[in-house]
């Protein structure tokens, strides 16, 4: 029995799946049950990497996703309002659905699952997260027997690739994003990725199948790499860390609310995610009574993305198989409507009804380093101790670094401390006569 | 639907994944739908940590594995003979496996497979390799739309124990084994670990799905670490290399027989397994078109390894539940005896039939590290060089690193060589004069 596909899009990654799933020799004998049915192109006039017959390609999105020959609708078209508008059309249709669409999921995910829980059908997301790396279906079916404490990832490929060029080469910020933008590592506008909205869309996911709950994406705390100093790099280096943008969903204990949040972070060198270096993602889980198990790989690129869009569409077309087979004989037997709903592998669909309570940054207890600017004074560390006493704000080390013209600079990293009072530390230590200014503050891993 | 497990074994493992099957809070709710019904143990009168009524207790194995009631029958009492024995007969009374025994896997996967194909029933073996790490099903269910060039491996923790001591404290291995004995990080009779033959039973198991085939075990090369000397880790630090215990699938280009090994090698710096150290494994993934991913975590473990034993029992219940659902009531509406097989997920059976070809090692194409004592005579570089030459071995460098006692030290790294042609000239360099002898030879990656 063959199973079609209607594809939305055709730009790198629908090429990069499409050139994939043609190319069956050596791969999972049961790509021979796919059949590339429709494929949805914005013009047909553009020369293509892949040569369709005439009557595959269409321009008319609409008309693939409620064909009723259609099977599974795999959503690689990107933006948001058209895909989420084509994925819930298509779900209404009662089609199984394969999207590599981030934004839309982070977004849309609440109508989207509750629509397809009502529908029945399926919603695949693996090439969403991590680029190729398998991430999603492990949560799913190989971690979920877990309590999952946390999950810190490196998802954003192109704030990576920054920071390890800061790093190795003692660039700014500035200087090595030009030089990213003209490698096409880095977006012409690169505010999605640097200001750490892509990353905060990618937690906002993985917390959600995690925790088994749904995440506000506004709930999600996010802080971007363009206040990175080489400067801050340097002392981090000197301190025992490399500074990574992490995405972090993490639980201080179980059944209290959930933290969700991306920033910089000082990760230790000793650290698993420590090592990922450039363009690579990696993903590190914690939980009961695993451990700590990484995943690591190509978190972007044609290839790498095709693998997980194509895995998602195996899994369906597997399942599929199984259930339809039974499914479908059955219903005629019994000479009833199909409903597929109470037949879908509880493993693959996305269960979760409820909003997850999250830690509003106030009360995230966390490690912090701070870079302050202060006059050349006796006292001023004795000062700045009192004030973050005072707010009870524990430290592990103050260091005055050396000097900025005029100005001592001087290093802190606090033990755990609740963000509000640390917050508030910096309120009263800014009123301080002989502080200058605070140019960096940073999480501490 | 209560799905009901007959548990063979309550040591570590099985006690670890009855803990973690009881304690369901914020674990997946589909473990509510889990009844351990029978556990087969050695001995009622030992205490343990988690008590059961009388009724589940058994120290009759056979009778859970043919007991009518039970669904899925889970063994975790290792060994080889009656492990392969109760699993073929759990088999041909119609239980779906669990399993978290390599060593019967590698040694008997043919006919296990075989015939739980002709009954129609799933084995699952994620905890036989890499302890808790999900590796076995993204293999089958992520990957399996790649074309695997390669599994590489660090897949038995105590050897990585071992090999990292030695690295960072420049100690023997005869010292360190004997400390990580009385840690209890190595077995009294530690031969199945540091001969690699652990590693062996799981590059078996990961060759065969990786590359959809089935792998006779006398067909792995083998090599253990007995031989790794202080001496050489720090030769190889110096040339920019670890040595790890590393178990290789590997293809030279498609469809071209595979190579499948186990032997200590040395390893760039900057690749993703030299930094797993201790008792960890990492697996990684190259293929077509998803490049390289990793797969890291805790190799070994009461807690890790419960944690894949478990996600595969939920694995099978929630395919159960979808495939029974139908077809249970398919054939009671068809009048006909149930018959499991074509309901079957694909991608959680094993397939293969056939056996894979395997490399002969002299056909082997890889890097060599050899040591050599010569005599401290003009013309042994040239010598050395000559007879390599002789033999087509291709050399990257040849170092005199010093002396021992009156001999001197040549370090020689070759390029890509076939095997067999490196021991041709080894044979010829035994032969000269100048050499006193060949204390190691070492691949590398």
């Amino acid at each position: 029995m063959g199973v079609k596909l209607g594809i939305l899009g055709l730009g790198t990654v629908g090429t990069g799946t499409v050139q994939l799933l043609l190319d069956k020799d050596g791969r999972d004998p049961l790509l021979q049950e796919i059949e590339i049915y429709r494929v949805g192109v914005r013009s047909l006039d553009k020369p293509r990497a892949v040569e369709f017959p005439l009557e595959v390609l269409t321009t008319d999105l609409e008309s693939i996703v409620t064909d009723p020959a259609v099977d599974i609708v795999v959503e690689v078209m990107g933006g948001v309002d058209k895909a989420r508008d084509l994925i819930k059309k298509a779900i209404l249709a009662g089609k199984h659905i394969v999207t590599a669409n981030k934004a839309v999921i982070a977004r849309y995910g609440d109508e989207i699952f509750t629509l397809a829980q009502q529908v029945g059908v399926y919603v695949m997301l693996e090439a969403a997260v991590g680029g190729g790396i398998p991430i999603i279906q492990p949560l799913k079916q190989s971690l979920s027997v877990n309590r999952i404490h946390a999950v810190t990832g490196i998802v954003n490929g192109t704030t990576n690739y920054i920071l390890t060029r800061m790093q190795t080469e003692g660039s700014s910020f500035d200087d090595v994003l030009a030089d990213a933008q003209n490698l096409g590592y880095a977006e012409a506008d690169p505010t999605t990725d640097v200001d750490g909205l892509d990353a905060a869309d990618k937690i906002a996911i993985l917390a959600s199948i995690a925790n088994d709950c749904r995440i506000n994406l506004e709930d999600v705390y996010c802080e971007g790499i363009r206040q990175v100093s080489k400067t801050d790099i340097a002392y981090a280096e000197k301190l025992g860390f490399v500074i990574k943008l992490l995405a972090i969903a993490k639980r201080s204990a179980p059944n209290v609310p959930l933290s969700v949040r991306v920033h910089p972070t000082l990760v230790p060198k000793t650290h698993p995610l420590a090592s990922i270096s450039g363009v690579n993602n990696a993903i590190l889980i914690e939980g009961d009574p695993i451990g700590q198990v990484m995943f690591f790989g190509p978190g972007a690129g044609a290839g790498a993305t095709a693998s997980a869009v194509s895995s998602d569409i195996l899994n369906l077309v597997a399942a599929l198989k199984t259930e339809r087979a039974s499914n479908q004989e059955f219903h005629q037997f019994k000479n009833e409507p199909q409903s597929q709903a109470n037949l879908q592998n509880p493993l693959l669909t996305c269960r979760h009804k409820d909003y997850c309570q999250i830690v509003p940054v106030a009360e995230l207890v966390t490690r912090f380093y701070a870079r302050f600017l202060t006059k050349d004074q006796p006292g001023v560390i004795g000062k700045l101790g009192t004030c973050f006493g005072n707010h009870g704000v524990s430290l592990e080390s103050v260091v005055q670094t050396g000097f900025q013209g005029e100005l001592a600079e001087i290093v802190v990293v606090t033990h755990d401390v609740r963000e509000g009072d640390f917050r508030s530390a910096l309120t009263e230590i800014n009123t301080l006569e002989a502080i200058d200014s605070i140019p960096s503050l940073l999480r501490v891993l």
